[in-house]
């Protein structure tokens, strides 16, 4: 019978998630029922939206239980199948979460192609972070050429993607990241400007690398960048909002005044758009699109990459832990098996 | 000489606006230009965003300058005119402000036809306040048959069409308003259910009417109804964004703790579209279809309006008061002339 060494939640956290909200065990896996594979994980994919799931509070999807295994998704090797689709050997991305192997259903997983893009591709640039870009800066966003494009932690998966699409469709782009080491990243990936968030005049250096503006603002970290932003929004101006990652660790509001009224006022002023969006809504009619057009741009280099590949199913807690501090730099994907 | 009798902006208010920011004085007029009409004005129409020219903060608008006329849509009778467009007599739609005379250029004129709609209506079902409701709840708001659309300030000249134009698309609507003589007007209009937002249990009656939830909230009000709205909208709902009046004599920022984030958050967890706007933006390329659709459905009697008629320049400033009290009861026009 085989078996799993698995990461489940063992609590839920009170602000950053501790070691001990977490728990590894190995138990059996039960075996394929009909359409079933067993799988081997070899990357799993870290991603801000898992903290949400470690919370009760209400959401766009449903909590991780208690003593359940910890979500996301994988690339993994087919060990066993009862489905003719899929054979022993094959690679595919799956959603196995954070464990050494997994049974899923065939229909839910999708081959890859070792011959193609490298694997972990399919939980970055190729996957849900670059389609959260993709969708959400052309679909909601649309930026149109000599428009300004602000993003933050722009090297990110999402928020690289962001920026080098932006510039694709013509428009300027405009990078925040923290620290010296990543705002030069930003520069070699062809970003118009980079500025450090940890800057204490951020204001200032957003103000004078925006100096006509701000048209559309991709949203995936909130607190202090957006406060600065909200101030260089043009009139008509798009917020795509797929994530607030500053807040996610939060115990309690922010202190006083209140300024959600200040936020409608400036909605209202401004003429601003800002929409919330799960990737999921857009996946049904753009994956098509958007897998054409990705693979396009990294082809011919418009578009690059950066990974951060930590080694073993054992440093994950640690991982993700870095990732809400934004310690991570790239796209943070754990090898859990060569 | 022509004379003119004004209102102007004597000093910027700290808060509600009191006599003392006002002051009525007695004018030359200059000649009418070439291209330029003398008019006197029959009707001055009030309107919450007046509030927001009184104030030097940023806004969509220039403010109104210290010593200069009060602005405002007005009804007008042509009493010289240097164009062959208009004769003396004829009845137009103008931009006059608070005064019994004005000179205007005629080509920012339009001329009203005394034996259609009521001239007053020009000022609300027929004008901005209708085109408001009409161009934000159709175009932002979007409602499909079944929805749910909730709307408050309902029985002003905003509210009322936006409840009236949804129950034409087929949704249900919802309205809320201050007392219940308003309240109960709401039902004569067909609303579905009606609201007072004075209600110690506001909040529950809110859910009450809106079991499957809020698909559209039409925002011209902010506020407390906004809070308990937030909590009933839906996944993908649409929020137009047109008016914050409970804000607009605000003096400092309520107290924290801050709920800003609180609000991004939402948006992201809903899938929320929150969008801004100011009516000029649609008046290009919707007025047509408004006018032939807003006629048509005031001949059939699908629509109705209220008009709260105050009598003489000399009470405008006390009325505009309770305007932003929400002591009017329909659309508020000042009868400045027979």
């Amino acid at each position: 019978m085989a078996q799993t060494t698995r990461i489940v939640l063992a609590s839920r956290p009170h602000g950053e998630p501790t070691q001990e909200n977490f728990r590894t065990e190995t138990v059996d896996l039960p075996e394929p029922a009909a359409g079933e594979a067993l799988l081997e994980t070899l990357y799993l994919s870290l991603d801000p939206y898992m903290r949400g799931r470690m919370s009760d509070a209400p959401s766009y999807a449903a909590p991780v239980e208690i003593d359940a295994t910890m979500v996301g998704a994988t690339v993994s090797r087919v060990v066993q199948s009862t489905d003719d689709a899929l054979s022993p050997g094959d690679v595919v991305l799956g959603y196995g979460g954070w464990q050494t192997h997994s049974v899923e259903k065939v229909k839910h997983l999708r081959r890859l192609d070792p011959q193609g893009a490298p694997l972990t591709t399919a939980l970055g640039v190729l996957g849900m972070p670059g389609f959260t870009a993709y969708s959400g800066l052309l679909t909601i966003g649309q930026p149109k050429p000599g428009e300004t494009v602000v993003v933050a932690a722009a090297t990110g998966p999402v928020g690289s993607a962001v920026g080098q699409i932006a510039r694709i469709k013509g428009a300027r782009a405009v990078g925040i990241a923290g620290g010296p080491e990543k705002v030069a990243h930003l520069k070699e990936l062809g970003f118009d400007a980079a500025i450090d968030h940890r800057a204490p005049d951020f204001a200032e250096q957003l103000a004078a690398a925006t100096p006509d503006g701000i048209d559309v603002y991709f949203e995936n970290v909130g607190g202090q960048v957006w406060d600065a932003v909200l101030r260089r929004l043009n009139t008509y101006a798009r917020v795509p909002v797929c994530g607030l990652v500053a807040g996610y660790n939060a115990t309690s509001l922010p202190e006083g005044p209140d300024r959600s009224g200040v936020l409608m006022a400036t909605i209202l002023r401004k003429s601003l758009t800002v929409r919330g969006f799960i990737q999921t809504e857009f996946a049904p009619t753009q994956t098509e699109d958007f897998v054409r057009d990705m693979s396009g741009w990294l082809a011919d280099g418009q578009v690059q990459y950066r990974e951060d590949v930590v080694e073993g199913l054992d440093h994950t807690v640690e991982a993700f832990q870095g990732l809400l501090q934004g310690r991570n730099f790239g796209k943070l994907v754990v090898k859990v098996a060569d």
